[in-house]
Parts: structure tokens; C-alpha cells; sequence
């Protein structure tokens, strides 16, 4: 079962500002063969009334240790948790795979307006 | 003959998102000295109904091994089947070439209109 | 006991222009594990009527070596104080944070409207 | 004599899309001191019905070996040169200079109206 | 005595192009402690009727070595020294000043509308 | 239960010579934390009678995903499981750690005499 | 009162290997100014029967937060208390100061032999 | 049928010195999956009466753009057929291989004593 | 007048350690063209029973701000003012200056023998 | 003609010391071909009685532009001339050309035993 991912208060709610998490470490496996898929993630967000809790986020990425999913889905499935976790005004999600085949892929996936555009 | 490129289906259809592959290793021939090209490509989209299958693409692209072939000609073909392939909101191809007499050459094709701008 | 932000006249009031500071020294405490924190920051400016003096920015920086406090809460304390010390035209401020659990957390805040956007 | 530049037609003359030449070798001669000059180049076009043929190129650039000219005379030159050759609907020019005396020069021109803009 | 900035002929003044010159190599004195700064530079214009002639620039720019001037002042200053000069379109002075205390600064100053914007 | 290494004949068994394998994925379990570590390695060693056959080496080591274990104990044991598979006249094996509590470790390890010294 | 250094012990004593600890975080106090100082560090060293713990070792570098001390006097001084609490075959620690007044400087210690010297 | 290397007089027979080649383009077929592999190489040598002429090796590389050979074999045997070509004081060739499976190899061979050693 | 290079009692003299002085901040004159040099240096040592005392070691090189001298002849004379203050048992003293005329010069000379060779 | 390399008395004839150039711009002609080729070197040398003058030594490689030389001889034949001009204890000459056909080569000459060897 996956870590659900806490939150805490936005200490400054009345300014819009941006936060950035760089995941360096984050690893899956691959629904098709099997093997295991390691990824980079950048998880950029302008909060709301609620701030992302880092520790129980941490926990929730590594419940897809041992799980079968892919690039596409899992990024999207994030982003998902994520925004129904602190309802951000705005949020982008990056994750960077590493090379399979001589191939390295992207996704990268939002949600909302960023206040500034 | 050439492998096609096939597709799945997208499994966040109705969120605009951006995927990028980057190919590391991509070769073809010179059509005026027979001499091998070397070159990496950045392919990047926002899927509509489907998604490039990236095995799929890997074998497409393995097809132009000993094909003779001008740098501006292959890049716009490749961009063709893509499209072809999976009729994506937008789609930009990036081709860089291996330093030939001094000179480094890169071209850039686009298709559709990027969805925030 | 905080260090006061001391101030000098702006040498050019009639023309808008951006001031710079990086700051490659920070470090607070932890205020959940008691743990040192170290980060980096950005300061982006674009005086009215003063400047910020260095040196006293440096001793009110120093300020924050034996605090707890959030890298959230930090971020915006010390923007406010920056603002009420210069009343600038615009400030921005980004914090980046050392990296705890495989996670590098970045903050970026804002006062006031860039004059040329 | 200088090399005439030569031209090939755009295999893809409905679609608007950018060649990038990046030179990395480039040597004339200082007008006031008679010592050489190095430089890097990067020419950025898009194509209207035909493409600039890259040997005919080189050796048009070879021309300036010996030949007094300065930075800001030789490359809008170089750009009337292209532009007159193969007629673009947007061509941009950057060349880069070795440092002299601790100061790198760079030097930008551009023809027409880029499509996107 | 500072040497004044010459100019020559814009050999293409029909045609707004930028030029650029990266100064590698700058040294003034701190006024309050008496110390030497070490600066880099860029410069970025677009000339109207003259160009900056470089050996005399290098040289003006030698004029500070022994002048005791803050950063924020010396930056506009030159920048106003070079405006008078040559009369640009617009201009653009980025001075970036050697670590202090941990610090380091970066001052930016402008004159005029760049012609693309 | 860990997978097998297997080996193949050297095709040079009279020449002294290097191989290396740069593994960039690895991932094992913390044993006091229960959290996830991950590594880089580098594997480098001159092959007797037989040389590693690379995948079931890299199925090897995806037997550590869920072990708990600690540094110096995988990487003395890793030596040993490729010691005993191919006998190599000369082995090292470096393993390099992400950071924790801003600490990054690497642990290197040999096994015989390298011929040339 | 400093944390004391705790080991645990060498998992391969009978085989002469290397453990290298880059610890990232450091910040001590400079005993004429007062001002914080700030540093990188790298240990390497071949146990004996023991190895650093490195949460201790942490805790332990921490306890030098608000101590004001020499970059020489400390870099001998940490060595000193590592040798004594692990005994290892060979130890070297190099300090590497933030820059000050235009000026970086690295302290190396070292205590026993290299056992491949 | 393989391109035969070609080889030229040494101009300076009487000094030992050092030829270094480092080659930036290479492919051929792996034997178990026929799929691509790709290739850097670096070339270095103490020639004796001869010296390996450039374009009849660069054809000679490209003969095994179509052939199945494992990393170790082919590497070996090119260096195998260099000293047979030039009859070299010393020679080593290092081949480094694009990664397969997250993991990334690197085969380095010799021939004859290094004259400075 | 030059400023004299003080020293302080090294701490740990009963150890041979490695103290290093990277100096990013040097200016000269060059005594032909009167133009101003620039340079970068690094100082290595072993101490025997004083160290370099940096302020006075800093205030000493600035002494050389407008003097005319080559680098062969300054970087030699500044070593033996190193060597006649503090008397190490090893140094060694490297001063890399600014290209002039598309080269680099690197300056490198000793004092005395390093104990571990 | 080729210009002549001049000395100058070596300020410090009693001390053995290194003296490095870095020539950042360097072309010539390809004896086969007729186009340019260009490189950059670094000459390393320890003086005798006399050191090399820089000016003459720029403009003697000023006067390889328009011969037709190759690689290997060039190399040798620069190193002939700088040890008669100048007889040092020991020195060192690499020279490294630009990419032709995917294959960037280095050649490197020495004269004479290093002191320290």
C-alpha cells in the first residue's frame, strides 16, 4: 500500500512563490520485462493553502520501488497525488529516465495556470 | 524495408503533456561520398489518442543504417512517419550531426502548434 | 539578537537597473532534527532610493546560523526584511538547500513587479 | 577570388524549418596589425526554396585566410554573401572572436523576419 | 587621467546588429578598504552611426586600476562614459565582481530600447 | 536466491589486458533505516582463462534490490562472488554511495597483482 | 562537549582496502574574526579492525559549529581524533577552505603507510 | 572484405615519440541480439619505421559496420592487425561502448614495452 | 615597499603535512608594454616550524600592482621570499597567467625535497 | 622565411623550473588536400641559460599558415627549432589537430632527460 502524502500549512498563503524538489534518487520496474527502471524527478509547484510534508513524500516515491508501471503513467499518476494531496495553484512535474537502448526519455506534466503567465 | 513505427495508446488523453526521447546513438550514409553519418536526435510531442512505442522507433531508426541520405531530407522523413504514426497536438524533431570539414550542422522540424503558446 | 540591514543612497535613482548577490555561505538549524542546515542564495534586485550594504547583510545572514526554522518560512522572513530595509522597485530571492533523503529543495519569492515586464 | 556559395533546392520547401552550421574553424587577418584572427561561427537559417551547400561554404570561408577585414565589416559580409545565395526567409549570424588584449568579441546580424515571431 | 572611449565608422548602419565584448580582466580599488576588486565584464549594443574601437576602450578601462569607486557607481558609469561616447540604440553593461565574505555580487545596468523589443 | 554469474572464454587468454564495466544503476537497502541506498560502480580487471558475462552480472546485482546490507560489506562481497566466478589475474571494484546527512561514500577493493606493477 | 567518534568493526580485516568519506557540510569559526568559516572535506583510509561510524562522525564534525580554531590546528586535530578512535592501517584528510580575500587554501594530513606504498 | 591499413615512412625514425589518434565514430553489430553497438576509441602508439596512414585505417573501421563481434574480440583484433600493419615500439588501444542495460564498458589492449618505461 | 610575509608557529611541526594557497586574484605590470598582467597562482608546502601568515602573505602580493616585472623573473623571486620567511622543508609555487596574443603561460618552480619522494 | 625564435637570458639559471605555453591558435595547410588545418599545443620545457622569447615564438608559428606540412613532421621539426634556439635541460611539445573524418589526433615529441626523472 502506498505512504500517503502529508502536508503542512503554507506559511506565507497571502504571497505566490515556488517551491522546487529535485529527486535525485527514485527507481521502479519495467511492467514489460521486468527489469528495473531508475528516474530523476523535478516536482516544481506554486502552493496554495498547503505545503508538500518532504519526509512522507519521500515514502510515497519509494512505495513504487517494486511496482510495474510506465513513464507515462507513473508521471502522470504523481502529478495526480500530488495536486489532490495540497491543491497547488500551479504544478509541473519532470521525470528524467535513464538511457534503454541508446534512448533516454522525458515526461513532463502540469497542472493549473502558473500565476505569472 | 523499413520497420514501422507503432504506438499505444495514451494513458492520460485528456491532460496536454510533453514527451521527450533523446537518442543517443543514430546512424545513416552519405548519398554523395558513401561515408558513414553519425548523429543524435531530440524528438519531443504532446501526445494526442497515442504514443510512440519506443522499441518500435529504436528498429525504424536502425533502418536508415545503410541508407544513403542528405541531413535536411532524413530529418523532415522521420518527422512525416511520426506524425504519420501517431497524429500528435505537436511534434519538433532536432537532428545533430557529426562534425564534417570543420563544420557541425543541426536541423530543427516542427509540426502543429504547441498547445500554451 | 538580529543584525540590522543597513542601507546606502542609490548612487543612480534615475535609471532602473538590477543588483546581484550570490551568497555562497548560509547555514541554519533544523528546527524538527536540530541538524545544521547549509544552503546557497540568489538575491535579485532593482533599487528605489537605497541599497543594500553588504557587510551588514553578511552579519544579518550570519543571524540565522543557531535558528530553527523552515526553509519555507526562511525564504520569505528574510525577503521581508530585505524589502522593509530598501523599499526596492522589485526583489527576488531564491534559497537552495542542501541535499537531505535524495531530495534538493530550491525557494523562489518575489516583491513588487519586474519595470520591465 | 572568392569561392562562389552554392546552393541545393529545400527537399521540404512547404515547411518552415532551421538549419544550424556551427563552424569551428575560421582564421583571417587583423586590417591594422597584420596578425591573424580566429573565430567560431553559428549560421541559423530557415530555408525558402533552396539550402546553402556546405563544401561550396567552407571553401568560400576559406577565402578570408588571408584577407584584412574587420570583425564587424566581415560578418555582415558574410550574411549579405548567404543572404544573396540562397535567399532566406530568416538568417542570423554569430561570430566569435579569439580574445585580445583580455577582451572576446561576439558579433550578431540577422536577415528578415523569423516565422515564429 | 582617464583616456576617452574612440569610436569608428558603423561600416553596416543600416542594418541594427548587436556587438558584444567580454572583458576578461578588470581591477579598481574598494574605496572603504583600500583593496583591489577584481571585475569581468560584458558589453552589449546595438551601434547607430559609431562603434566602440576596442584598443581605446581596453585603455579607458585601465584608468580605473587605481581608482577607489563602489560597484554600483563605477558600473554606471562607464556605462554612461560609453553611452556619450558612441550614441547606441541601446546598451547593455553586466559587470561581475570576485567573491567578498562569501558574496558575490553582479550589477546590471541599461541605456535605451534594444530594437527587436 | 542471487543469480549466478556466468563467464565466458577469453578469446586473448595470452595478452594482459583491461576490462571495465561502469555500472550505473545500483540499488540495495539500508539495514538500519530500511531506506533505499544507491551506488555507481566501477568494476576493472584483466581476465585469466574467462571474462563476466555482463547480463547475468547485471541480474546478479538486481538481486540486491530489497537486501539489506552495508557498505563495506556488499562491496567485499561482490569482489569475492566475481573472484570466485572467473578467477581474473587481477580485480577492483569501487563502489560510490549517494549522499546521506551531507556525507558521500566510496569503498574500493582489489583482489591479486596487477601485471604491470 | 564533543561527540565522541564510535566505530564499528571491519566486516573484511584480513583484506587491505579503501573507504573514502567526501563529507560536504562543515562550518566551524574563525578565532580572529569571529566569522564563520566553511569547508569541504575528504577522509580516505585503510582500516584495521575497525571502521568510522559515520553518524557519529557526523555528529562529532558538528560539534565544531561554534568553535573558533585554525584551518591547520583543526585538519591535525580531526586526524589525530579519527587515529585514535579506529587505529586504521593508513589515514589521509584534506580541508578545503571557503575562499577568502581572494584566497582558497587546502590543508593534507596523513598518519601511517600506504599498505601499496 | 576488409579495407587493408596503410602505413608511411616515420619522418623522424631516430626519436621516440608518442602518436595519439582519437577516434570519435564507430559502429558495429553485437553478435547475440544483432543490434547496433557504437563506439569511441583512443589510439596510441611509439611508431618505429612506419606510421599508420589516417584515411585507409578510417576505411578500414568502417568494415565492421555490418559485422557481429563481441567487445573483447574486436578489440583485440584490431590491434592485432595495427602491428601487424606498422610494426609498432608500443601501442595501446582503448575502445569505450555506449551503455547496454544501465551498464557501460571500456576494453583496453597493449603491445610491446612503452620506451619510457 | 613591500609588504613582508609574516608567519605564525605551525601547530603540529612533529608531522609533515601539505598546506596549499590558491590564489585567484594577481595583477602586475608587464615591464615592455607598461599594460597590466593578470594571474592566478598556487602555493604547496610543507612546513617545518612556521606556516604563512595569509593577511601579510595577501598585502605582499598586492605590493606588486604596479610594478614591471616578467613572470620568469616574479614567480622565482616570489618563491624565495617565501622560502627566506617561513623556511619549509618543501614548496613549490605555480603562477598561471592571462593569454597574450593566443597564449597562455604557466610558470612552475621548487624549493627543497618533498619528504615523501 | 620562417621568422627566428629569439631567447632571453634565463633570470634564474641556478634553479630547475618548468615554463609552460599554451598556444591557443595555430594553422597550417594539409600537404595532400590544400585545406587548412588548425591546432592548438603546449610546449613544456625546463631552461638551460636561455628561456624563449614569446613574440619571435609567435610569429615563427605565424609562418606555418600558408606551408604544407604533416602532422608528425610539423611536431618534430618545431621541436628541432625551439631546442636550437634555446638548448634547454629537457623539453616537450604536443601538438592536438581538429577532427577530419571523426578522428581527432595528438602527437606529442620530448628532447632531452627531465631533471626530476
Amino acid at each position: 500500500m502506498m505512504n500517503s502524502i502529508e502536508t503542512f500549512d503554507n506559511p506565507y498563503p497571502d504571497r505566490d512563490y515556488l517551491i522546487r524538489h529535485e529527486v535525485e534518487e527514485f527507481t521502479s520496474v519495467c511492467p514489460v520485462t521486468g527489469h528495473p527502471d531508475f528516474a530523476e524527478m523535478t516536482l516544481l509547484y506554486v502552493p496554495k493553502a498547503t505545503c508538500i510534508e518532504l519526509k512522507s513524500f519521500k515514502l510515497y516515491l519509494q512505495g513504487y520501488r517494486n511496482e510495474g508501471i510506465f513513464y507515462e503513467a507513473i508521471t502522470n499518476k504523481i502529478l495526480d497525488d500530488l495536486v489532490a494531496a495540497c491543491d497547488p495553484k500551479w504544478m509541473n512535474l519532470e521525470t528524467r529516465w535513464s538511457t534503454r537502448g541508446g534512448i533516454h526519455s522525458i515526461i513532463e506534466v502540469s497542472h493549473g495556470e502558473h500565476p505569472d503567465e
